[in-house]
Order: C-alpha cells, then sequence, then structure tokens
C-alpha cells in the first residue's frame, strides 16, 4: 500500500491535476519523472525561444506543434514533487514543500500561460508568439529562481 | 544552420511526426530528450500494467489519464533518435540507424498500441485493459529486445 500512499500525496499536490495518478515507488523515481517532463517542456520551449528571438526562422507549423506540447505536458511534471523527493540527484528546494501554495501558485501560473502561448503559437502571428513566449518564460523563470538551487 | 540540419533530419526519421521541431544542438541533448519522454511514458504505463495484472486496484479514471498520457506521448521520442545519438550515455544501439526502416516500423506499431490502449482505458472495461496493455507492453519488449543494450 506503500505506493498508493505515495499517489494519494502526489495527486493531492494539485487539486488542478487530473487522475493521471503516476505511482513513485521511491523518490528517486519521482525526481526522474519530473526532470524528464520539464527536460521534453524545455526542448519544445527552446525552438519557441529561438523563434520568438529570431534566431531561427519563424515557422508556424513547427511553432504550433511545439507549443502544443509545452501547454499538454504542462501540468506533468508537478506530479513528481512528491514529499521527500527533495533529497536525491535534484536541484529542488525545500522551499517547494515549506511553501507549497507558493509553488502550487507558481506552476498554475506557468500552466496558464502555456495555454496562452499554445493559443499565440496557433494564431500564426509572430508577434503573438514574441509576447506569449516572454510571458511564459517569466513564469518559468520565477519558479527556477525561487525553487530550484544554482 | 548546423541546428537546423539536425531538425530536418530528426523530422524525416518519421513521416508521422508533425512538424513539432525540436532542435537538438548535441547529440547529448537529444539523448536526454528521449529518455526523458520515454521515462515519462513508462511511469504512465506502470501503472496501467499494475492494474492490469491485478497488483493494484481497477480504477477506471486513473487508467483513462495514465493511458491517454501515453498515447499523446507515444510519437515524441523517436524524434530524439538523430544521427550520432548512439554515441555518449544511452543505451541504443548503432542498429537503430542500421536498420532504419525495421525501427521506424516498431516505433509506429507502438504508437497504433498506446492509441489503441487509451481506447481501452476509456471505455471502462478491465479486460478491454488487460488485452490491450498486452499488446502495448509486447511493442515495447520487441524495439527494447532489438534496439537497446542491456
Amino acid at each position: 500500500m506503500k505506493k498508493l500512499a505515495c499517489l494519494t500525496l502526489a495527486a493531492g499536490l494539485f487539486a488542478a491535476l487530473p487522475a493521471s495518478a503516476q505511482t513513485f515507488a521511491k523518490a528517486e523515481d519521482a525526481i526522474k519523472y519530473r526532470q524528464g517532463a520539464f527536460n521534453v517542456i524545455g526542448s519544445h520551449f527552446g525552438p519557441l525561444g529561438a523563434m520568438a528571438t529570431g534566431k531561427m526562422p519563424y515557422n508556424a507549423r513547427s511553432a504550433a506543434a511545439n507549443a502544443e506540447v509545452v501547454a499538454y505536458m504542462a501540468r506533468l511534471p508537478f506530479a513528481g514533487f512528491i514529499p521527500g523527493s527533495d533529497k536525491g540527484q535534484t536541484r529542488a528546494k525545500a522551499e517547494i514543500w515549506k511553501d507549497n501554495a507558493k509553488f502550487k501558485a507558481g506552476a498554475e501560473k506557468f500552466q496558464a500561460e502555456a495555454a496562452k502561448l499554445n493559443t499565440a503559437a496557433k494564431s500564426g502571428d509572430l508577434n503573438q508568439l514574441k509576447a506569449a513566449f516572454a510571458d511564459a518564460a517569466q513564469t518559468c523563470k520565477s519558479c527556477h529562481d525561487n525553487f530550484r538551487s544554482k
């Protein structure tokens, strides 16, 4: 029943999380899960930033596809912040659990901006993409500054 | 233009891949991306197996949520198998690129079974879930046996 206890805790951390209900037998599994999810998000977020800043030619179809993945996956990694998973191969600060309301609000802000980024990317308008990317990137930075060790 | 060349190669590897168009500056980035994506897939696939085999109580809502993530993400990791990314922290065998048609067929089979698993999970019928899980798990095993080092 230990797995189910972890699951219940993880699911309870974010009310907005659907019953995706992964089970993490060990903190290490939860850490790898959230790092994997963030890596995928970052890999799709990167090209959007490159297009928004002119480092890569704007391609509306590619932008839309990348933003869609970011928006879909934005809800996933936070289930990996199970209690006790500040120990191990992670830069997660203890503040995540000490001030969980603030962390949760940051996650929800990110999810909201990711959804707006998706809408902006689908519009095919580079200026909309630029604005939405900047807003979304700010939510990444804010949580990293507060909750991730350097 | 090196990034764009990688991107074009990666996108060309799977015709079924949408224009998600990540760019991988280094093979290491592509490796981490695909490992991250597979980790997330596996973390959501695990509870489905536990339910299918009776190791965890069947919960239709949780099963549907997990299968949905698996089905969505099934198309993602394969873009990370860019040429040259058999070197580094990876168990990917050179056969992936030597017999790419077979690898591609295996990936497409997995994607098709993941879609069926999603449908089965949404049905709310445990017996359908059991059958679809077994079929999907076989596609994982088949590619791991052929294309992943032990």
